[in-house]
Order: C-alpha cells, then sequence, then structure tokens
C-alpha cells in the first residue's frame, strides 16, 4: 500500500491536464488553513508535520500504481511516465508541529510547480486534519484534568487503525500522559499501559483471587477495576484486602482502583471514604467511561477526588466535533517570475481566499504571551523598534496599537528545491513545545464557552490587494 | 508495522497473567456487540468482518514485537515465547458481512483458548466499530437519495489512512456508488471518479479557458465546477458555452456540472433553468458541500432538480455521531467439557451482559420482510412447523406470535480450529447482500425519526438462566 495512492482521483485527471495543455511547471502558491476552531474553542493545536515529512520525503509512485491508472484509461503515456518518476521539487513552509494556531492563517504554504502542488493536496490535507483534531482536543481535555493524569484509551472506538496509531501520537503531543494502544508506543514511543478489563474478573471464581492473582503477578502495576459486580460493596473490599494481604507485605507503596461505569462523582467519593478508612491515602483512583473536557471539568467542580482519568471514544474521534476543515487554497502563481496573485470569490463571505504569497508574524507581550498574529505579504519586513498598528479587516474601523512587543514569524522552511532543510525535532520535544505554546495563551483563549476571539489581522498592503481583487471581480 | 500490535496493552497483561497462572487455555466465549444504534437511527449495517479475516489470516507477533514487548519488563520469557508462536486455534462465528443487526444480538461470538480470545479483543472492535458504523451512516445516506447517485469523497477530512480506505470500502458496502479516493479503488475495487477542483479554474486566465481546456482533454468526463467566481452569472453560461463549442461537435452525450457553495436548493433550480432554456436537458447537476442524510433529505422536499449528490466529511467521519459503540464480552467458560454461563452486573441496566453461547434467529413474513429477532441458546434448535411467541425481555407482557414465518439462522461458522472455513464473498457481493438486506427492512425501521424499534428478545430458556443469574449475585 503506497500512500502516494491516498489522492483524489481529481487531483491526477487535473495533474494528467497540466501536463497535456504544457502547463505543468508553472509555479503555483498554496495554502492550507482552516476556518473554524473545533468545539467553539479560541484555538487550535497544529500537529501532523513529522508525518508530511515521512510522506514527501519517500512519495513516488511504483509500477503497480502505474499500471492500475493506466487501467482507467483517463491518462497519457507522457504523464503515466512523469508519474514514475515523480519526485518533489518546491518549497514547504509550515508552523512548527506543536503550534498554537487560529484561522484563517496559512499554517502550510506550498510553492511548487502546479503539477505537484495538486499532488500533494489530499494527503497532507488528511493528516494535518486528522492530528490536529487530535491534538487540539486533547489539548482541551487535559486542561480540564486541570494538571492529573489523562491517559489515551480509545483505540476500539477509534476509525481505523491510523486513527488510533496516529490519534495517540496527536492526543501525546496535545498534553495526554500515556496510550493503551501499543502500536503508538513502538513506532512513536507514546508510553503505553494498562492493567486489567471485567474479563479477567470474571475468568476467576471470585473477584478476590482475580485481584489477588493479577497482585502476586504484577506487584508494582495493579489497578483493581472495581465494578464488574458491585463497586462499593464487593469491588473495594476486596481491592483493600489484596492490598493488605498481597501488596503491602511486598513491600509495595502504590497503589490504585479503577471504575468504569456508574456516577463517577459519587462512586470515587465514595471509594475515596472507604480507602482512607483501611488506611490506604495512597491508592489513587482512576475512572473512565466516555469521559471527554467536559464531564471532566464537571467532576471536579462537585469535588470528585479523581487522581487519573481514562479518555475513551471521546478523544480519539474527537467526538463533539469529529472534522478539522482544513482546505488546500490556490492563492498566487509565478509569471515571468513574478508572483500574480490569485482569488477564489464566494457568496459565503469567510469562504473568500487571502491572495498571495504570504507569511504570519505572532505579536507578544514582554512575558510571552500571544496577543494577536498578523499575516502579511512574504516580502514585508517588520520590526519592533516602532509601535505597530493592526486592524481588523472587515470592522477596520477596530484597531490596536502595541508598543513594547514581541514578533516571531511563525513559517519555518521545511522543504526547499524539494529538499527537506528542516531538522525533525523528537516527539517529546514537539510535546515540550506545544506545551508552551499551550502556556502562552491567555485563559480567556483556551476557556470552553464563549472564549475570546483571538486577532488575525492582514498587513495593510496584504488587505488593500485583497480589497482591489474582490472589488474588480465583483464591483 | 504489524496489525497484531494494535492492541491495548491490557490485553496483553491479562494474556500474560492466564499464562502464568496456567489458565491459558481455559475455553471462553466473548461476544461482540452493541448497544444503540447510531443517528438514533432503527438499525445497523455489519461490516468490516472481511478485514478481520485478512488479520486472523495472518496473525503474528515477528522478533521486533517480541523486542518491544520484552522492553516493557511486563512478560515473561514464557509468554513471550509463546506469543512469537502465536496461532489462532479457535472458532469463529458471525452475521455475514452486510447483514442488518441490532442491539444486543452477538454479532460475533469467539471460542477460543482465553489467552487467544483476549488478543482479538483490540483488533476486532476497532474494525467492526468503523466499518459498520460508516456502512450504516451510508446506507442512510442512499436511502435520502432516494436512487441518486452518491459519491464519496471525504478522504481530506477522514480521521487518517485507514479511516478513508476502509471508510470509503464500507461506504460502498452501504450503498455509496463510487469514491475520489484512489487507494479505495486500487486496493477494494471501489469505483473512483472525479474532475476538477478550483484550483483547475484559477490557474487560467478565465474559466470559459479553464473548461475548454478540460473539455478537449477529457470529453467524456467533464464535470464542469461553476462556484468559482460566480454560479449563474459566470459558471453556468460558460459551461454551456463550453458544452456547445466543444462537447456537442465531438458526439458527446452527456454532460455535467457541480454546485460546490451557496444555497444548493436556489442555485440547482436557476441552474436547471438555464440548462433548459440552452436545450441541454440531458445536462445532470451534482452538488457537494457538508451534506448527509437530513440535508439531502431537505433538498429534495424543497424540490432540487440534483442528478448527483458528493458526499465528503458528514459520511467518511460520521461526523452527528461518529462512535459506533460495540463491546467484547466474556459470556461463558467451559468446565470439564460444560459450558459455564458468565455475566457482568451493572447499575446501568442497558450494561448487564446476557450470558451463555448463543445464536441468533432471524423471523420473516412470507414475503422476505424482517419482522423481529431472537437471541436462544446455541443449543436451542427452532423450526417454522409451528407457532412462535416471543416476548420482550424487560415488559415480559408484550408478547407476539407468529403463525407463517420464516426463519433464518443469522451465524455462520467462519473459523473452526482456527482454520478459516467461509469462503469471502467478493465486495461487489457483499454490496448486493446488503442492498437486499435494507430492501427487507419495514419502511418503519428506516425512517430517520422515531424508527420502529425492532424486536430483539430472548428465547424462554436463556431468559430464564440469565434472570437465574442477576438474582444469584443480587437478590
Amino acid at each position: 500500500m503506497n500512500k502516494a495512492m491516498v489522492i483524489d482521483f481529481y487531483e491526477l485527471t487535473m495533474a494528467n491536464g497540466y501536463f497535456e495543455s504544457g502547463m505543468k511547471d508553472q509555479i503555483a502558491y498554496f495554502d492550507l488553513y482552516y476556518r473554524k476552531n473545533p468545539d467553539g474553542g479560541g484555538y487550535a493545536l497544529f500537529a501532523g508535520l513529522e508525518t508530511i515529512m515521512d510522506f514527501i520525503d519517500d512519495l513516488s509512485f511504483d509500477d503497480e500504481d502505474i499500471e492500475f491508472l493506466k487501467s482507467k484509461k483517463m491518462f497519457s503515456e507522457g504523464f503515466l511516465k512523469y508519474l514514475r518518476n515523480f519526485k518533489f521539487s518546491g518549497d514547504i513552509y509550515s508552523f512548527k508541529e506543536g503550534s498554537i494556531i487560529f484561522p484563517n492563517e496559512p499554517i502550510v504554504t506550498i510553492k511548487a510547480p502546479i503539477i505537484e502542488a495538486q499532488i500533494l493536496e489530499t494527503y497532507l490535507l488528511q493528516v494535518i486534519n486528522h492530528q490536529t483534531l487530535i491534538a487540539t482536543k486533547a489539548s482541551r481535555i487535559k486542561y480540564a484534568a486541570k494538571g492529573r493524569t489523562v491517559i489515551e484509551m480509545g483505540a476500539r472506538r477509534a476509525q481505523g487503525l491510523t486513527a488510533s496509531l496516529n490519534g495517540a501520537r496527536a492526543a501525546y503531543i496535545g498534553g495526554i500522559d500515556a496510550t493503551s494502544n501499543v502500536i503508538s508506543d513502538q513506532v512513536y514511543g507514546v508510553p503505553s499501559g494498562g492493567t486489567m478489563a471485567h474479563s479477567w474478573i470474571q475468568m476467576f471464581d471470585s473477584e478476590y483471587e482475580a485481584f489477588k492473582t493479577y497482585a502476586n503477578i504484577y506487584p508494582n502495576h495493579s489497578t483493581f477495576l472495581l465494578d464488574t459486580y458491585d463497586t462499593l460493596s464487593s469491588g473495594v473490599p476486596n481491592a483493600i484486602r489484596v492490598i493488605k494481604e498481597v501488596l503491602i507485605p511486598k513491600g509495595v507503596k502504590k497503589y490504585s482502583v479503577r471504575i468504569d461505569s456508574g456516577d463517577l462523582t459519587y462512586l470515587s467519593k465514595a471509594t475515596r471514604k472507604l480507602l482512607d478508612q483501611a488506611g490506604l491515602e495512597n491508592c489513587t483512583i482512576t475512572v473512565s467511561n466516555s469521559l471527554d473536557e467536559r464531564i471532566i471539568k464537571d467532576l471536579l467542580i462537585q469535588g470528585a477526588p479523581i487522581d487519573i482519568f481514562g479518555v475513551g471514544e471521546r478523544l480519539i474521534t474527537a467526538k463533539s466535533d469529529p472534522v478539522f476543515g482544513s482546505v488546500y487554497k490556490l492563492v498566487a502563481i509565478e509569471e515571468n517570475n513574478e508572483i500574480v496573485p490569485k482569488i477564489k470569490i464566494s457568496d459565503n463571505v469567510e469562504k473568500i481566499t487571502t491572495p498571495h504569497f504570504k507569511t504570519v508574524w505572532r505579536i507578544m507581550d514582554e512575558e510571552g504571551h500571544f496577543d494577536a498574529d498578523l499575516i502579511s505579504l512574504d516580502s514585508e519586513k517588520l520590526n519592533t523598534k516602532k509601535p505597530l498598528t493592526i486592524f481588523d479587516p472587515i470592522n477596520i474601523w477596530k484597531q490596536k496599537t502595541f508598543d513594547n512587543y514581541q514578533l516571531i514569524q511563525m513559517h519555518e522552511i521545511i522543504y526547499e528545491n524539494g529538499q527537506r532543510v528542516y531538522e525533525r525535532p523528537s516527539l517529546k520535544e514537539i510535546r515540550d513545545f506545544a506545551q508552551n505554546q499551550l502556556n502562552s495563551l491567555w485563559p480567556e483563549v483556551r476557556r470552553f464557552d464563549f472564549p475570546h476571539q483571538y486577532y488575525v489581522d492582514l498587513s495593510k498592503a496584504l488587505w488593500k490587494i485583497k480589497n482591489k481583487m474582490i472589488e474588480d471581480l465583483r464591483g
């Protein structure tokens, strides 16, 4: 299975069309961007760049692929030969993986011969849409958990193998601490773990015996699942008994129990009380059962004494808003070595593209908090020596001036003339960077309901070009 | 990448636990079933069995996997050696792929040594949850489209590679006609197709030239995308001009246009009128833009003259309800060659399992309509010679008697002693079977809002065993 074949058929008909009409080498600029934050939130967390680099580094079509495409009787011999020798030759600019991103800014910009840019489209969108969706969701869940441990355990409800494998990777970048999915540990090094299911307990004549057998095999990794028969009257007493009979005599210092059904606030409080009465104040409580950021927030508001959250289907599918809608739009071409901006008009105002080869600047206060982003022409130079005034691109009287500020250019160059020029950070580095980025957001942007709408404005030069093009086309 | 490693860590700790405690060969029965139909619908459409067979046929752990697991320092040498030589040796019973299924009936039953049954769990659930979710969604969308063509085009918004690849497969089983995703055609033979994006049109000096160039290259496969600049004042006139200047002179008889934004009812009606006025009554109209079964139903109620629906993110992620929640529960073990039923109790009544080795019977009227399903002990024999009375397992006074009826046993044996004994149908056969199954449902079960709750009852013998076990544990 060749990932290059994860491609919408129309990319190939267009590519063959460019080839046949002698346009294939025309340089085009495409922006990858999104329009709306997931879950009505205030930001998104960018993930997937490493997967994209893996893809582009290896991108080629083999004989089998060419034979298959030939059988469609839509593509010319010349084009198929071109495809057989395909190698990406363009430039790619991108936000660093783990960056906080906002609607309408170019997260990734591709400058390449049109035929190549088109061939990248589908897979780039798929990877970034998926991983950004899950990383963002994970960051929200971890935020709700207020520093408590969160474990991703959704493999069984994920939308296929890649959804579980790369979903756990993205969730880790977003802040979760571990996964139940072994392959995500093997492939990416996301820490994996897990203990027992109900079936383990059912296999024994009694819950007590099931716990005891497990404790003897895994004295340092026992988390007793309490709700197979009855959490409070059976699960908790048996767990306490086994901790005292098996674990404490072995010198084990850390114990844990898990509740997987019922009212988690009530049961965690009652369990805590029973554990404390038994002198097991250091026994942690894990809960699971269709959790997400809103349920976790509620549990903690109600004072549920929970130490660890196991989060499954609602994280791995981003259930409450399972589509991250990045698009990939032509914003310019080159003619006679000049950049010619391109626009797509729409009756839906938010679907009008912002033309031209652009870059993104992040404006921060002196402590490094993110205050606003500014999109400019790539050729514009900004510096922090003088005050900076930005304005809302729709309601232009809404202005804001920064006097003391820092400025970071968000785009890194990842590929230059088809060569990767960007050093791949480790997953741990990406995760640390993401957590720093999240900490640089104002709490007003992170809150779940009616968050502050972060400013993403256009430079005056860019704004003028865009509005002139709209007028020329529709005026 | 070895699919065997798509496994929750706890499956392996339990498996090692069974190995270490001498229980590994105890025969266990697990049921895979679900509790709630997606989208509040009346049924689900079972998909994924072929993918499961591919998995089990090849299931093994290689040296690299074993090395990785060894590094976790949780598993014994003996267990790792066992895993290195793992081969499935059990029996699997399953509904045929493409079957209509209902909550709480065992869709798949695994009889195997406990250690093996546990190792299958995660991947089985992942595959069946994903593909059944998408097949069911596709069947709803195709139903709303009332016989019109539906094309799956969600690859860019799918939750990863497998979500797009196997999602298109499942959607095809559910009834969609084609996909945009080339790899699903290459791997599974789902028909693929596609024409042009906005970027194609933007690459030319005018929309007219873009359409003309495309028509010359693909005279028999041109679908003109109308909404790059303005659908009615620009897109439609340019499409008509190119059809008349290029396609008709070439003798082409079939033309098509696509609308991808704006009010699809209004624009399709206005487009139809302009096309008809130009004498192009045989030009079909395709629409796309975040469609699902409810939007399609509304468009058709409003009389939108649409021939083809392109459906993206809301199908490939099952956006309105993106989790299919199958579970995998221990229902029996064997002791001294006797089947000993097992139960899991819960305060949530719907989470109490139905114990024992079971089978499922479908009761149909003389025309083959599905009237009810009956779950019995596997050992029970039913025949249609005498009237059959079934009763609701909760409100047992709710009874229904069938006099003239047909009976089909839904389980096929797929694996016997680890050998696959089931002939794999082709994808086309699975799709045809699924469409027959859908046609055997009463419309009352297929409607979207408040569908009839299809009866899934327990045989008297099974009901008695279950209730006795609950009483014994909680009474």
